[in-house]
């Protein structure tokens, strides 16, 4: 999504409290065909191109046994994306709506979620289609998608 | 689900990173009947009770327009799980899978993901049903589900 850092027509934004609450960790990094904000689809399709999940060396361990799953649930964090606007206006036309009534990667934890399909392991990772994420994007989460997964018996 | 503080056979824990990559902010509260992690169900249900996410005041705004979504996905943390383990063995059978084949809260960025069904919107927030979390558990992030999303024009 194309953002710049100023605030379009009627779009609403507040003052972010001054500390987090908690402390996410990258696991590792997303390598997509898009290195520009304009070049980014505006979501991911099982059938868009090839990308890369490059995991950090600690985390590989991690991967053990997701390949029986066809679809994958990857959270990423937007690190490109301001956190401050409560409404929107994606079409720049003085019409807004509220942050999460959109996909918008502008929110107040800037955490992008798609639905993969995994092409395939790596030696550093994964192979998946779906992404819709600038390349360089850190990753935050891999798990099987829900409506694959069976919780295991306690 | 349930989770000592302790390691139970063959799994593998890591020595987390000292730092942190990037700071969340806390958004909300979910309300839910479940006050003991065993009492969780192990992934929520559409047709499971009704619960309530409270939003902080600060982000009322950001609601608006949601209620158009009858699907909704929703991030939260999971506060009480430990983020270092690579293997797991969630029947303490002796038998393990990468973290990432499972969506076991217990990960490095324990971030629970649900799809709910929105039942309405309150003065402090939204009741849905689907959830599977502790009563108390922060909020991250709500997001019209992918699948009922059209991306709006640039």
């Amino acid at each position: 999504m194309v953002r710049s850092s100023d605030i379009r027509p009627n779009e609403v934004a507040v003052e972010l409290p001054a500390a987090t609450d908690a402390g996410l960790l990258f696991i590792g990094t997303i390598r997509t065909p898009w290195t520009a904000r304009p070049d980014c689809p505006r979501q991911g399709r099982l059938d868009g191109p090839v990308c890369r999940i490059e995991l950090h060396p600690l985390w590989l361990p991690a991967l053990d046994g997701i390949e029986q799953y066809e679809r994958i649930e990857v959270l990423y964090w937007l690190h490109q994306a301001r956190r401050d606007l409560v409404r929107q206006s994606p079409a720049s036309d003085g019409r807004t709506r509220g942050t999460f009534a959109l996909r918008s990667p502008v929110r107040p934890n800037p955490i992008g979620s798609s639905l993969v399909a995994l092409v395939g392991r790596t030696p550093s990772g994964l192979e998946v289609r779906g992404l819709d994420c600038l390349d360089g994007t850190p990753l935050v989460d891999l798990k099987p998608d829900r409506c694959q997964f069976t919780p295991l018996p306690e």
